[in-house]
């Protein structure tokens, strides 16, 4: 059994909001064990939607659809719906009190457009929707599995949390699904597939290896589809373990998880704390790590100098080094990384200055001029980068090239403990 | 002339990734008058990425294809395209000599595997790709134009600005898109509709309106296409103009852009400086303003107190409210907003203080309870939030709410400026 999923909207089109729904929704079924075949975005358009739906319906027997549930002109979704499965509206009377209170109890007057979000398609199972007004509705027709949610995020995650993935494991005919991930440093993609080539070779064709490359790491997916979870599992796993094995030091994560995911439980099994001082990340680095439940084992905070005088103030740097070195210099990063990690105490501090973008540069320090530092317990590392990018990208990549330098010289302090370490 | 875009790569599908590129493209495309008809993901498999191909190319007319460059197995389009095209694959030497020079000048060897990496089709015109050693490729077949380009985003976007773009702004028949913004406060999006029905209405049908909706705010887009740019540009203002009379101070922007732009070139033009102050929003609210050119106008930088230690240290918050009130109350981010306002001298700081999720919760503070604090020029407001939704969406919520509140305080402030000011 596979699933498609179809975001409705052209705010996703034309690139107004980021498609994040289709990305968390392709990890629930994953999960699952189902496979994802395609994720097609469309307008607002009845024909558009019309004929994904039935494409759709062609390649799965699961669409997932989100958008265009609202109150409002633009949303058609269930009339165009209606029309393609030949049915109706209903009002739903659970669903239009539901809307009512929502009204009252938020003391605010309810309209006639309000009392639509009630309308539910007459062939659909309600799935009632505790966080807004617009439900969902699961509809199966000729075996095919069509789910409407709205598009609004926390109101889709909370139908396929409560609604949704219950009565997909239910189903029967799911086909079990495995993954394998191993993070890779210090092999570009090339090399790394030159030193797997005769695994890689002898994989059967059930199994597939992808490798997707970031800034100085890549990961490489194992994926095996099946008839049995534990079959696909052990054989998935034994590639993994050869892998690993021919790859051996290069292996620093066996999860599917991010950097700063792996840093914060080899912190916190370590008992290291860490913080950070951003300039030209401006607070991303700290978001990326905060982001993830856990943090606060290892991470016990941080600053965002983003001018001079907090420099100093904050990150105790000398107002000499800035008046002689400027704030993106070699001198200024390694201050701001050794002034965080005496300042706020901890074992590592993170510390970023740079010009970003896309104004600022100099004929000596061009926009992209950016200078990282990593301090550790007994040793700061600094690195400049020069980048070639838009802001965004700029600040994208120096957060993975600081999380590398945590990396490394945590890795390195790791096993060259000082001798009174041990 | 319509397009459609077309990313290719299992990451995308699983969730593994999510598909910033589309939406970049999707901008730009929309920024050349070019209306996107869809965006699809599927997977690395030659059926897909054929069938993908031939059902676009009945919708569009330019087909923007990324992903599946790479030099890897798993990396498969340019096979798949060339059998889609009946066409052969031919070593480019000028792309030859490019990834050799990429290898030799980094100091790296080279593999015959990267050699493939200059292979390109035989009936595309090649579009040099600097960034990278995956060059894009451009085919003209049937008229449609098919333009491929690797998956990594810097080099993506560095092949759009460079080669694609000014090519797509050369082709004849591209049909003239415009695009009118009004960010609403105050209005709930029933509220809304039914206070300009009369004007949604009158639209004649090659405009759109379309409302879309987040926390406090709605956004309202007029669309509209036609042959003439100048025409549709003044008729789609003038329907914006009455929009925006009808509804008066509730329209707090008329641009295409966030809150947190809209504050920036606000507070610069009035002179007036912002701090933050974040525990559980982690430096997330001050990576949104880094991330705006120009935040350093106003944005002095601010600070993450992660632990309660920190936030005595950074945010001057006194022991004593910490031990009596504890970390998550009205009485400690009251005084992390305005002990970082006096500390680091600003007009305004805004402070986050709760609960995230999932763990750390309590009966009398369960996980959602989240107190925001923003201190202005005159006085401080606070509110107590109670989520329930996962960990990022309750990130993601807190932000919205911490940058409305601090809308709201300094538009009351900038309209009730006290004597001194005046």
């Amino acid at each position: 059994m596979k699933a498609e999923i179809i975001t409705i909207g052209d705010e996703i089109l034309i690139g107004q909001i980021v498609d994040t729904n289709s990305a968390w929704m392709g990890q629930q079924l994953q999960k699952l064990g189902i496979p994802i075949v395609q994720i097609t975005s469309i307008s607002d358009q009845a024909q558009a939607i019309t004929k994904s739906l039935s494409e759709a319906s062609k390649r799965a027997e699961i669409i997932l659809v989100t958008g265009g549930l609202g109150p409002t002109k633009d949303d058609i979704t269930k009339h165009t719906a209606a029309a393609y499965f030949q049915t109706t509206l209903r009002t739903d009377e659970e669903v239009l009190a539901h809307v009512t209170n929502f009204f009252t109890s938020r003391g605010r007057p309810m309209l006639p457009i309000n009392e639509k979000q009630a309308e539910v398609l007459a062939n659909a199972e309600v799935l009632f929707n505790d966080q807004g007004t617009a439900p969902g509705m699961w509809v199966t027709q000729e075996g095919i599995h069509y789910i409407f949610m709205p598009g609004v995020p926390f109101e889709m995650k909370f139908l396929m949390e409560q609604r949704v993935i219950p009565k997909l494991k239910a189903l029967k005919g799911v086909q079990a699904i495995w993954h394998e991930n191993l993070l890779i440093a210090g092999l570009g993609e090339s090399f790394l597939a030159a030193e797997i080539e005769d695994i890689e070779n002898s994989l059967p064709t059930h199994i597939k290896l992808a490798y997707l490359p970031t800034l100085n790491l890549v990961r490489l997916r194992l994926s095996a589809m099946g008839e049995s979870l534990e079959n696909i599992q052990a054989e998935t796993r034994s590639y993994a373990e050869l892998l690993a094995a021919r790859l051996a030091a290069h292996v620093i994560d066996r999860q599917d998880r991010s950097l700063p995911a792996v840093i914060i439980q080899h912190f916190t099994e370590n008992g290291l704390t860490l913080s950070t001082c951003e300039s030209c990340t401006g607070g991303s680095l700290a978001a990326q790590f905060t982001a993830i439940p856990g943090a606060s084992k290892m991470f016990i905070g941080g600053t965002i100098p983003y001018s001079n005088r907090l420099k100093e103030l904050l990150a105790d740097v000398p107002a000499s080094t800035l008046n002689l070195y400027g704030a993106v210099s070699e001198q200024t990063v390694r201050a701001m990384a050794n002034g965080t990690k005496n300042k706020l105490s901890c074992d590592y501090a993170l510390a970023t200055s740079g010009i970003a973008g896309p104004d600022g540069g100099t004929a000596e320090k061009p926009v992209g001029t950016i200078w990282i530092a990593v301090a550790g317990k007994y040793e700061t590392l600094s690195k400049c980068l020069h980048l070639k990018n838009d802001r965004s990208t700029n600040i994208a990549r120096t957060q993975l090239e600081v999380l590398f330098l945590l990396w490394n010289l945590y890795i390195k302090e790791l096993s060259n403990p000082r001798i009174e370490d041990i």
